[in-house]
């Protein structure tokens, strides 16, 4: 593990220099990491947005027919605020959003949609969908039990539904690099970057079948921002499918990540690790804040590491041979 | 971490009783496991297949136009001696396998795809590429470089083309759980898991928007797997896109998981740490073997680990409450 | 053109025998379609219900940065009444449902849903999306105008979007077969069909890379029905994306096709031709009912057809042979 | 049904300019394409490049466990003249070009590939696999038939493997507007262009999980062509799955469209039609040319028709109003 920075990062929760953490064994991160931050503090720091916050957990019934399933549904709409009140008891964090539901044949999905405080919130949702298990159960008695679980969720799965209906909190990090940066830092251009940002994450993740997802290597950060602050790292599976926007203007390289599956927490398992705990406290993540606000501060701190990490990466990619003779030379040193 | 087990495994280069590491913050997994493992042992244990091994890097070049492209690519394919040869220089362990390629407009992508011996191969195969890039260059003047990987690889990426076309280890694992068995270990019965599995990890996860994927939770055990032994963890993003397959076979459970693009080396970095180099060993995939054969059977003994996983997983998700209890009654403890 | 028939349906806004109209130049589907209407009549008949109703129209602006397009979202979200308002001017049958959004980077989409009444309601939601444009544009002059439709819609393209927020009518056609009758008119057993729809439709289809589909060929049956009564049938690229559900239950075969996309109308381009008309009468959608009722009996009954189509390939494609033997006769007779 | 043009094309089978019919119940295609075909001709034509041209049927069997299926798979795989053989028996124009497999659990699935000449090669392939399914149970007893079509194929299905691994014939059509032509034709910029293309077809289509497309109506005029020329204009839907690029080059608007699963024939069901065969005819595609070259060549027209449509409609989209206004007046018109 090795602190990289500092990263000149502003938001709604934050407006810092922070040396961001990342646990890894792919030693070459840090320093792509770093060149990153180096060159968005020179070009003012990189904006983030958390544009959404929510966790979920979908359950899964059986109904006698494709009538009764969708009936039991369109009645579970008019009912919200009953729901909500079963989905929040007992738990003083839990806060019902919203539900969205699939019917196939008999079979109904209901996907439960919670605020869950500074907890990432896998426990709290299950908490919250068992008790939602329950009552449909007791409300709807021609329902059955299938799963507490029904992968419409969708956990650490690559999926569609998580972007679109939102799971965990959706961050835009975005800069903006003038040309002379650009060269001086980088050794590239924003013409270079923004056309190798279309070709490769745009059109190659295309036709390799991607869903959801155009970015050169989220994951990577991800996992190690993820491994040094308490998190659980399988998460990467959602949380690398987001997309990188790049473009010319006024001759300055507007970059940007949109990453809407980030999930972090700053309580829960894994917390009180002494490591962890000294990483959220230097992120500044453990101030007594409005629930909530340390967990999407943590977010944010994440997605502008991974700005950092994919701006450097491209840039290299831009000139033949360089990724290697930095792989090379960074292993072997 | 925790060694789970012991996990009773036959396979091309296994037949053993293994305890596997698992390194997670998330400690509710390692009972899970460990119950998949009980089970299996019981009903004599799980069946590994070892389907494909490659692995696998796209390169990006542009044309003056798709007419140029396709004729380049055309050519290639009649050179594929001239490109092994330059792809393998100066490696002792890479073995070029094939070629696969893509054009979009003028872009035309090749994916690279060669053996890497004991290695998971990552670097091996972006050194070759460099290498074919090059060449490419040389051999067709008209041809400008764009990226030593275009995403069509895929590394770390959530797409199809990886279990398409290949991309790491192809394991399959499978056995067959008496009726009997299922009941006594696992609560349930081979009926419903079987049913569970159609209704939640095949539809559930299509109607997410999810791709090439139908599992509960490959990526939890993947992740353990893969931190407790040293690989990149990035890579469970395409590593826990894989099929669970259960059936009712003469009233026993026939459960197997299919988990096409497991990348995991015995050789590289990351294997040197203590911890990580013992844990090989105690896996006997330290030993001296054909090249490939140690990483081939650390990647049975990974699917072994997610099967035990998977199974234990699903099983409890057939009774209602069980999930959430166990979760409480583990964190608690 | 051919009506193949009668086939028995139940649901909301019919209980009838009716011969269905499908034109096609590939002869074999008649005779597939009708197989499946007399054994689903012998049956008892098709229930069908109809889940969901609305057309959609993505809008796509540019802010200067993400955070001027996150905000502006939220206050949108605070408006929606103002933008009901927007969307409905000048429209008797236009009724403003939902919104949903995107960010990407400094890129904002708005996914318009409405109710068309009768109409399949292409250009009713784009001359609402013409108008809410200008109203944002007027509303929130830092943004800018980039397309009426941003993909997101998603129109005529095979995306995840569609069925997980819907578009056109969301229908469910279910049918329960005694293995009787399976047996006396498919030739097959209900577990024969059940095994073989696990097997190709839902594997089979995962494998390929399938998204949010999972069927044998409800493309050919809904060409037809869209090419007999008027409709554009460019909308069975999203409408064929739906799932076949099958399972034994009480030794009979319970068998349902989910198809959340179905676009149709009974007024508006195309209906006015001769045949057309004359078809639209006969399955007796234009009788004087509330406004959309006869567009939602109409997809009801183009469930029922697929139902037919689908249930009917199944079975023969479980006895080895089969189809191409039917094929044959059928072409050459 | 309409004839527009004359569209000038240049490919491998033709240089021409040619009234290409496109038959819709959507009257405004029509301007649109034709719009399309003016300032292409103007701007010295169409390049059109067939890649790759192959038809596909994947068969599912079934073994008693995953290592039969493997051991058989691989034992194939060293067989393939003798499954060349067996598929190519009792066909003229059937020719084997490559089969690739996929083995989940103890299912096995081959994708069998084969030229078809002038046919579309539905049929083809279908009586090849029946004979492949044949030779497989008598070469390898354990194992068992479930179904010649096992959706890996993938027929009329969204998926990615279509256009990884090749169906149907893979055109990319091209073409450079200079700026004078854009702004005189299309009322547009090349930069207008380029930029729309990314922010639309690109990202609002992955944002919609969209799998391998990103264009903005490419069915509305397959579906019009296949209509016209006698198709089975059900492959629309794998049809209409491909990637607008457009960049800006030295001022001009480089514009192409990859178009990988064009299934269109010259013979066989429907090209009998006094209409089909007269539209065939005009657009010198039933020639005396080597097998196949006819149905090249229609498929080139096919892709350059797309182009014309595809250009048009993004060129109107820039502008504000205009798609609407367009639509309006059309069809009052």
């Amino acid at each position: 593990m090795r602190s990289v920075g500092p990263v000149r990062i502003i938001g709604p929760v934050l407006d810092d220099e922070l040396f961001i953490p990342l646990a890894t064994y792919e030693s070459p991160l840090w320093p792509s990491v770093e060149r990153g931050a180096r060159v968005t503090a020179a070009a003012g720091g990189i904006r983030t947005v958390i544009h959404d916050d929510r966790m979920t957990r979908s359950v899964l019934f059986e109904a006698p027919d494709a009538e009764t399933a969708s009936a039991a549904i369109h009645e579970i709409r008019t009912r919200m605020a009953d729901l909500a009140a079963v989905a929040e008891a007992g738990s003083r964090y839990t806060k019902f959003l919203d539900m969205h539901d699939q019917v196939v044949g008999n079979l109904l999905f209901l996907r439960l949609e919670m605020h869950t405080g500074d907890a990432s919130g896998h426990n709290m949702v299950t908490a919250g969908a068992d008790r939602v298990v329950q009552w449909v159960l007791d409300t709807f008695p021609s329902l059955q039990y299938v799963s507490v679980s029904g992968n419409y969720c969708s956990d650490k799965k690559p999926t569609a539904v998580n972007a679109i209906l939102g799971r965990g909190k959706s961050v835009i990090a975005e800069t903006l690099i003038p040309e002379k940066l650009c060269s001086r830092f980088l050794k590239t251009t924003p013409h270079s970057v923004a056309e190798l940002n279309t070709k490769k994450n745009l059109i190659g993740t295309m036709i390799a079948g991607g869903i959801r997802t155009a970015n050169a290597h989220y994951a990577n950060i991800l996992l190690g921002f993820y491994l040094a602050t308490g998190q659980d790292a399988a998460n990467i599976v959602e949380g690398s499918q987001g997309i990188t926007y790049a473009t010319v203007r006024d001759g300055a390289l507007y970059f940007s990540c949109t990453i809407p599956n980030i999930i972090v927490g700053t309580v829960g398992a894994g917390k009180n690790l002494p490591f962890v705990s000294e990483n959220l406290e230097r992120l500044g993540c453990t101030v007594d804040r409005p629930a909530g606000d340390n967990a999407r501060r943590l977010a944010a701190i994440c997605g502008a590491a991974i700005l950092c990490g994919e701006l450097s990466l491209l840039a290299a990619l831009t000139n033949q041979g360089e990724l290697m003779e930095a792989h090379t030379r960074l292993e072997r040193g």
